[in-house]
């Protein structure tokens, strides 16, 4: 439960609002590389923390994000013509590079300079793992990207998906981190008599209320669940929040899952939700290599990019027959289970009302975490967690069978940091 | 004419508005129970009085009238499993059943019984006459149902419909107390000479400016609007409001029609038009003897239920020919030209720039009746009529012919209690 | 740049503002002629400055513009009957004149003549040209209609247009006196090596950075931009804005274009675009000799008569190849680019944020001269310019060659007043 107060504070994302502050410190992924799948494409419309921006590839096949509207009389430059390294508005001809400098304004006398003057709105863009990702704060010298490992495994290795979700990013992000659901809207109709004994969704399904071991750490805050394995072991499932919008989720097996996921605000009321993770499959023969992305935008709006034919307008295909006799939602994957449930709680949740649980403690936590990061920024200064600090996002979750009695921390250190196993990863183990 | 602030008191029904408090002192339709087929049917998405409700059907075959929002996190129910005495929340397995209490959270230790502290907000719900009542006012204890005669008949002589009306609920029920527009809107084309004299058409379009007769009852307001019939009689058609949203129109021969029609209001926007009567018709042979429900909703939306095909997109599918030629308003059936000049005045009717005539004293004195009411209700508490006196909505209303000079409430007075003599009716003549 | 406060004071049009109030004072387009085809032809649904009103043309052909909820009870005056001089409500049967009067109040004793003292509110309308013209101020003496030429000539010679602009009316205005977008939106592929030597167009695109000329007017003000012709020479383009809303571009030859663009406000973010001009083409043989008219109204809501099917909701059918490749744009039609541009700046652009150039200096002095004649009437009631003079629109636009040197106010005072020459003009010269 949050104050009214609270609740704006941690899910308001626009310009000079308290959590847009927090956000802007950090980069984030703004759209998919696939996108822009040349130099010169097609632009695409980006919201983006509540900004209206164009995002485009240049000749030099460099990636801009820009102000959606011209500087000079506010064209939209979605309209512009995307040409020898700019965007030239097709109004008046302003033409302006990734930077946002005005690099030719053909409308005016040469002798008058006036385009070394003019610089429109214009975000750093950095390309990796098949994400565009952009800084849009204060500094000169933007930070360090995060090491998510799921983001810079080779190419070949990288499986990237973008979604809509059309409600705001904090709920999104809460059904990430609340392990309990999958019992219930994922495999609630799972008789626990039916499951492999052994397996992990045996122990999820015998015992649905797990207790909670959670930790505050560098990047945010990790939590493990734990139920009753086989005699004398502890099933585990260890998940992350990390600082500002990333979750990994405990589904896989610990030290074999390779998966980050962003709920990235759009605006309040829309979430772009960017999976990356390591390549299910083998990689196609005569493949290119690159990063496969199993997402295809749908139309050039600015919110609508993504959406998911299964959606609110139709009640996300709810099956009510299935729903009684074998399906516990009526609702067909986990994706769009998930997308139902946090959608229907509204644009943004109103947490005065909530009645919280001890399966709550990480949901609670994180709201915590976000709230005094946020204020400890607009307060004094204070940077939050990670923003100079890549190296803290080297790690990973996922489920594991314990010991009884042990420390799940000491336990599993070695699993989560796989991370630093990989050799191609750009990442020096003495930095972390 | 109503000054602006009369006219926000009389239409707004949100919680904790004026009149909002005073429909919470009565019970209401809240939907068909056909809507809810049989135990464990699908539940239905309740727009009532401004609040966000899903009904349902449990095992037993009780209904249940609970707040959308999963109490815990705020889930819709509208996707909730309706299993075995109540509603499963898909997302933790939260349950409750028709009284709002939580009966399991299998998502907590079961230890903690922290179900027994949670309770989602519920309405009681009753189920007469194929329609589904609920109080939502404070009362521990709710008043009894009113004795409508129309929705206290055996199941097979009812008849009950609803239809959606995109306004407030206050400028549709006008339409029901306004027998001037009778002769204008419907039978504007009708030719004196064309009627069959004697027949009550006949008297209404050869004198189209009745007089008007009016007094305040226990239940609301009647008028008796008369005008010339035969030498030495007047033709009289008596109606009458009744707190806080029903009407009896004065369509029918008084004594034999028994109809009564509500205005309920869904939200400040969009009102249910149910209409429950006697059925028209012969019993269906080898019919089961039910209500007969002639509505079908389409469409699971929080307002669009019962939107008729004819509306204000279409304009009413309105034929200018046919108005320029014979029909004066070009639009087919009574109920779609109500439905088209009412939501033809916008979501809510601006009061202040009316200019209301002598024919308009009905709609004048039962805007004052509610205003005086829901004042007196909220500055000392006292109850708006009927709450605690069902019996006095034991009238009828209808249309008749008396000789001129006589006193039209004597004369009519047995008419208006012909309801006393139904056999099966559940009301003392006593309690009258 | 405009301030924030200036950028509302000069875009927003309802009643009591300050723009609002200056458009008051002059008569402004309604709708077309074409609109009401005949004596009792269905009405039509008009926003015009905010206001909603209902056009039509009663039993004797005389245009109406009436407040669209009727004075009695709200009910909307579009689905009135159209009947022997007047609308009839359907709801009660009153009735209204062209000038707003009641003139029959069947619902009422005849005795009460009640409807003597109810007046709709309804706005003077007169036609010419093939358009309704109309005046919503406050003289009870409307002052002259502005003598515009292209209004004025003989039907049979008259071209009239209406479109939907889906933006504010003051940057769908500005389109038309910024020439500079002229090389860049419309001609922006046309290399000047494929131009004809000596055509405007050659001229245009060798220089796409014109000087500006500029002075005030008796009916708003007036620029010439000029750029090298032959040897010795200066290419010229004149063109006009005129108090309140009108445009006199360009495009055509100084002395021969006959044609005046009025952006009439239909509320702050829609606005209607008619185009008058003398016709082009040939007469159609066995034609009427009536005002040709291309727009056909494709709808009845209140702001979509006349939308293009080509429109911000797809893009304008942006062709990126075609932009690529050889349009500039992509965009087909030159009215399709302005519309392109004019609305991607969104309903009302922010003119807090712009750059403005050199070129831009008509764009400035257009606001200013607004600016400056909505506060001087509204702080000493000074009448705007034109409002009773209206001989001032007496005047045309065009491009034209003229010697390096010469004045070209001087120079071109002659064409400008071709004007006068027009043989079946009903202006004086010596009003002039």
């Amino acid at each position: 439960m949050l104050s009214e107060r609270d609740n704006e504070a941690t899910t308001r994302v626009g310009p000079g609002t308290l959590m847009g502050n927090l956000f802007r410190q950090y980069w984030v992924p703004a759209m998919l590389s696939s996108e822009l799948p040349g130099p010169d494409s097609d632009q695409v419309r980006v919201k983006l923390l509540g900004e209206e921006l164009i995002g485009f590839r240049d000749t030099d096949g460099r990636v801009g994000l820009i102000q959606n509207a011209c500087p000079h009389r506010g064209a939209s430059l979605f309209f512009a013509r995307n040409e020898d390294c700019g965007l030239r508005c097709v109004y008046h001809g302003w033409k302006f590079d990734v930077t946002g400098q005005c690099t030719d304004m053909p409308s005016e006398p040469a002798e008058s300079n006036f385009k070394a003057r003019v610089k429109a709105r214009a975000y750093p863009c950095v390309e990796r793992g098949g994400v565009v990702w952009t800084y849009m704060g204060p500094r000169e010298d933007p930070p360090p990207l995060p090491h998510i490992e799921a983001n810079q495994l080779p190419e070949a290795e990288c499986e990237v998906s973008a979604t809509l979700r059309e409600c705001n990013w904090l709920q999104a992000l809460e059904g990430d981190i609340d392990t309990s659901h999958f019992g219930f809207l994922h495999y609630g109709a799972t008789d626990p008599a039916d499951a492999t004994p052994g397996t992990f969704l045996y122990y999820s399904v015998n015992d649905r209320a797990p207790r909670y071991a959670l930790v505050d750490t560098e990047y945010g805050s990790m939590y493990g669940a734990y139920r009753p394995a086989g005699p004398g072991e502890l099933y585990w499932r260890i998940a992350q929040f990390l600082f500002p919008c990333y979750t990994h989720i405990p589904s896989g097996a610990l030290g074999h899952q390779i998966l980050t996921r962003a709920w990235v605000p759009m605006d309040d009321d829309h979430t772009m939700f960017v999976s990356m993770g390591a390549r299910s499959g083998k990689p196609v023969p005569g493949g290119n290599g690159r990063v496969r992305t199993a997402a295809v935008p749908n139309g050039t709006g600015w919110t609508q990019r993504f959406r998911p034919p299964t959606n609110a307008n139709n009640d996300y295909l709810i099956d009510r027959e299935s729903q009684r006799r074998d399906s516990f939602t009526g609702i067909q994957g986990i994706p769009t289970q998930d997308q139902a449930v946090t959608e229907s709680m509204g644009s943004v949740l109103d947490r005065t009302r909530e009645r919280l649980g001890s399966s709550d403690v990480m949901v609670i936590r994180v709201r915590n975490r976000l709230l005094e990061a946020a204020r400890a920024l607009d307060e004094s200064g204070l940077l939050p967690p990670g923003v100079d600090d890549p190296q803290v996002y080297a790690t990973r979750s996922g489920s594991v069978v314990l010991p009884e009695g042990a420390d799940w921390l000491d336990a599993t250190d070695g699993l989560r940091r796989a991370y630093a196993e990989h050799p191609d990863l750009n990442l020096s183990l003495e930095a972390r």
